[in-house]
C-alpha cells in the first residue's frame, strides 16, 4: 500500500469545487530491529519493509554481504495499528553489531570530523573506492528517465513519492523502489539486491529521481555501484564523495542532455 | 555560502563540450552542541546556522520561547576545515535538556507508538493545536510560489536546494531561507522567529518547496504555523497532523490550483 484515497477540495483560480477524492503517498514509521534491540525509527512507505531494513544495515556499515543475514522478520503480537511497522534483522554470528553508534545522531567526536574533508576521510575508511570500469553508452544513460518514471505507479498515482531504481541492461527492466524517503528507496533497491547476493553492484547504474545528496552518494559506495544519475542536482559533498570513491556522477539527465560531474571516463 | 563553482562536462545529445565551471549547492556537516555537548549533526547548506540550531531546538521539544535560549555561539579554535561547523548554543537554566532522548534515532520503546495514530498522540502531547484563524485569501495564496521563487538565489544558481519561507502581511517580504535539506530550511526560517521572540507565528502562511512530509507538518505545529503549503504533494500523516493539529493543509499550490486537505475554513 504505497498511496491512499483522501478528500480534497480543489481551487480552479475562482471557486472550490466540491469535495472529492484523490490518491496521496502514505507515511508510517518503521522500526528496525538487531536480534530483538531497537536501533532505527525511519518514517517510510510501507512495502518492501525486509529489503529496507537490509539496506539500511548494508548502508550504516553493519552488514556487507547476504550471509551476514539469517532472516529479516516482521514482528508479530504488535499492539493494533502497529502491525506490520516493526521488522527484526537477525544476522549471522560474527557480525558485530555497534548499537552505540548505529542509534545515535552524533558522530563519534573523534573518529569522524566536521567539515567536508574529514567526513569523506571517515567513509572511505569503511567502504573502498569502486574498481574501473564498465562503460556507459550516453544515450542509453538518456533513455533511463523514462523507464523509470514507468516504474512509478504510486508517483504517477500521488506526485509524493520518491524512487530509486538499478538498471543493468540495455534492455532489462529496472529494480525500482519508491518511497516518501528519497534515502529509504535507495536503500529498499540495494537492500533487494544485497538479499538475492548480488553485491557488489559493479556492472549497473543507479538513477534517482530528484536531487543527488551526500547521503546517496554514501549509500552507492556501500553498495559498489559505479554510477549514480540524478533526474536533479547534486551537492558539493555528493560530488566529492563520487570523485574520492571512483563513482561517475551525472546530474540533471534528460534524453538529450546530462551534466557529468566525475567519472566521464566511464561514459562512452 | 549556499552554492560553490565545479566544473562539469555538458552532454548535448551527440557530443561532449569542453569542460565548463557551473555552480552547485554546498554541503556541509553542522554539529550542534547544547550547553557544549553534541546533540545532533546534520548535513544542511553553511549560513544562518545560529537559527538553524535555533530552530531544531525548538521542533526537537526542547525551547520554546526566545527567552529560554541565552545565545548560539559559532565554536572557534577547531581544526582546519571544522571552523564554522560547530555551533554550541547555551539555554537559560531551567530549560530541561533530555540528551538521551536528543541523540537517539530510536524513540522510547513504550513513550511513542510506532503506528501514525501512535506518532500523532505523542507529538500533539507535545504541542498543543493551533487556534482558530486568521483567513487567508486563495488568490494571494496563489502569489506566493512566484515570491518564493525570488527569494531563493542559490536555487535559482544550482538547481539544487529547498526553500522554506513565512508570509506574513499581502506585500510583506517573505523570510525565507534555503539548504539541501528541507527540514533544515523549514528549522532555519522557524529558528529565527524564535530568535526574534515572534513565536507563535498565529498570523502567517508558511510554504515550503517542495512536497510535505510528516516532519514538516510537525515543525510548523511547534511554531503554532496556521497554515502549510507545499508546492508539492503532502503524505497521508502529514495530512493526519496538519488535521489533529488544525493546521489548514495546502497541496499542489499554484496561481490558479489548489488542493485543500484540511482547515478550508481558514481560506475564504
Amino acid at each position: 500500500m504505497t498511496t491512499a484515497p483522501v478528500m480534497v477540495l480543489r481551487w480552479d483560480g475562482s471557486a472550490f469545487a466540491r469535495a472529492e477524492s484523490d490518491v496521496i503517498a502514505v507515511e508510517e514509521p518503521l522500526e528496525i530491529r538487531v536480534g530483538g534491540r531497537a536501533v532505527a525509527v525511519t518514517m517510510r512507505t510501507p512495502g518492501h519493509d525486509r529489503e529496507l531494513a537490509a539496506g539500511f544495515l548494508l548502508t550504516e556499515g553493519i552488514v556487507r554481504r547476504a550471509e551476514d543475514i539469517l532472516d529479516v522478520l516482521a514482528c508479530r503480537d504488535l499492539p493494533e495499528g502497529q502491525a506490520g511497522n516493526v521488522v527484526d534483522a537477525h544476522l549471522a554470528p560474527g557480525v558485530i553489531v555497534n548499537y552505540e553508534r548505529l542509534t545515535r545522531h552524533v558522530f563519534g567526536s573523534s573518529s569522524c570530523g566536521l567539515c567536508g574533508k574529514a567526513t569523506l576521510d571517515a567513509v572511505l575508511q569503511s567502504y573502498p573506492a569502486v574498481a574501473s570500469g564498465p562503460r556507459f553508452d550516453p544515450a542509453w544513460l538518456g533513455s533511463l528517465p523514462a523507464r523509470l518514471r514507468g516504474a512509478q505507479p504510486g508517483f504517477s498515482a500521488s506526485g509524493g513519492l520518491h524512487a530509486s531504481a538499478l538498471f543493468a541492461g540495455p534492455e532489462d527492466a529496472p529494480l525500482a523502489r519508491e518511497d516518501v524517503g528519497r534515502h529509504n528507496a535507495l536503500d529498499k533497491v540495494l537492500g533487494a539486491m544485497l538479499l538475492a547476493g548480488r553485491l557488489p553492484l559493479s556492472g549497473h547504474a543507479l538513477l534517482v529521481s530528484g536531487r543527488v545528496s551526500f547521503e546517496l552518494v554514501q549509500k552507492a559506495l556501500a553498495a559498489g555501484v559505479p554510477l549514480i544519475a540524478g533526474i536533479g542536482a547534486p551537492s558539493t559533498l555528493a560530488a566529492a564523495c563520487a570523485r574520492r570513491g571512483n563513482i561517475t556522477l551525472v546530474g540533471f539527465l534528460r534524453p538529450d542532455r546530462m551534466n557529468v560531474y566525475c567519472g566521464e571516463e566511464r561514459i562512452l
